[in-house]
């Protein structure tokens, strides 16, 4: 795994970040991938929305129950988005605004500046979208916080590949 | 980035294997981690879905352009869920049946058989169903083929971790 680029945001701290996508309103973010990969970008402007997968590079490591953003219970990690995780890998379905050579101008981007980019996906309704899902502890308590804090940054942290 | 666990499912090569779990029907797959993560397991049954995040363990070298199975066009590889990509990471919303220790039951898979697996997160409507979003080219030409051919395998494939 290689960085092919960086997601340029205004957020320079997990504190005050969206927490995804659908709550960082009109958040505009650019993408900047390596010359190399601007042959492979063709096509994409058809599509409204993308997913970028990144690098979580600034998450402390993981543990297996977190008190999520948006609930005040322990909850077992893998039912949860947040950053610290085994593989430090997120993903988030922003969307497309321009593609202008190798720069991707993205709105409703929810990830700190100088994030490592991993890939680019189309999103693609008839795989990726299931609005009726039913979805556990977020239904319950959540709608409230919108922003992150600080809990999941490293105590002492400062930049790092973080690549587990 | 290292594998966390396993994917078992009934397709043993890429020819015949489903092109995405909305096209994978009701094809059934466990997800097998290992044993250190079934704590972070806690409160993902209450979700109807879940990510599965993995490695395209089989795909060959990224190319800049590919004609993608539902397509006859050579399209730009970051307009497609081609699995011959720069980082080979894929991502799939399976529908979540059940979880035992730490097996998960998924239908609507659409992964080789023995894929690892890199993570899981859960489903969230909020934040990842978007269903009127304008799909590119997947709009104009899509919906005719639902299995996938071998032109994304390396020519001489074997098992290989393929983490570029």
């Amino acid at each position: 795994m290689h960085s092919i680029g960086v997601i340029r945001t205004p957020f320079r701290e997990q504190a005050g970040t969206p927490i995804q996508p659908a709550r960082a309103g009109d958040a505009v973010g650019t993408v900047i991938l390596e010359d190399a990969y601007t042959p492979a970008l063709k096509d994409l402007e058809g599509f409204e929305r993308i997913w970028l997968i990144y690098l979580f590079d600034r998450a402390r490591a993981w543990s297996p129950l977190v008190v999520p953003y948006l609930d005040r219970e322990p909850r077992g990690l893998f039912a949860t988005r947040a950053p610290a995780r085994p593989n430090p890998i997120g993903i988030s379905a922003v969307r497309l605004e321009s593609v202008q050579g190798s720069t991707l101008t993205v709105r409703g981007v929810d990830v700190l500046d100088g994030t490592p980019l991993l890939d680019v996906k189309p999103y693609v309704p008839e795989f990726d979208a299931f609005p009726g899902s039913r979805a556990g502890w977020f239904e319950a308590g959540a709608g409230c916080e919108r922003l992150a804090d600080d809990r999941f940054e490293r105590p002492c942290g400062r930049d790092s590949t973080g690549q587990g």
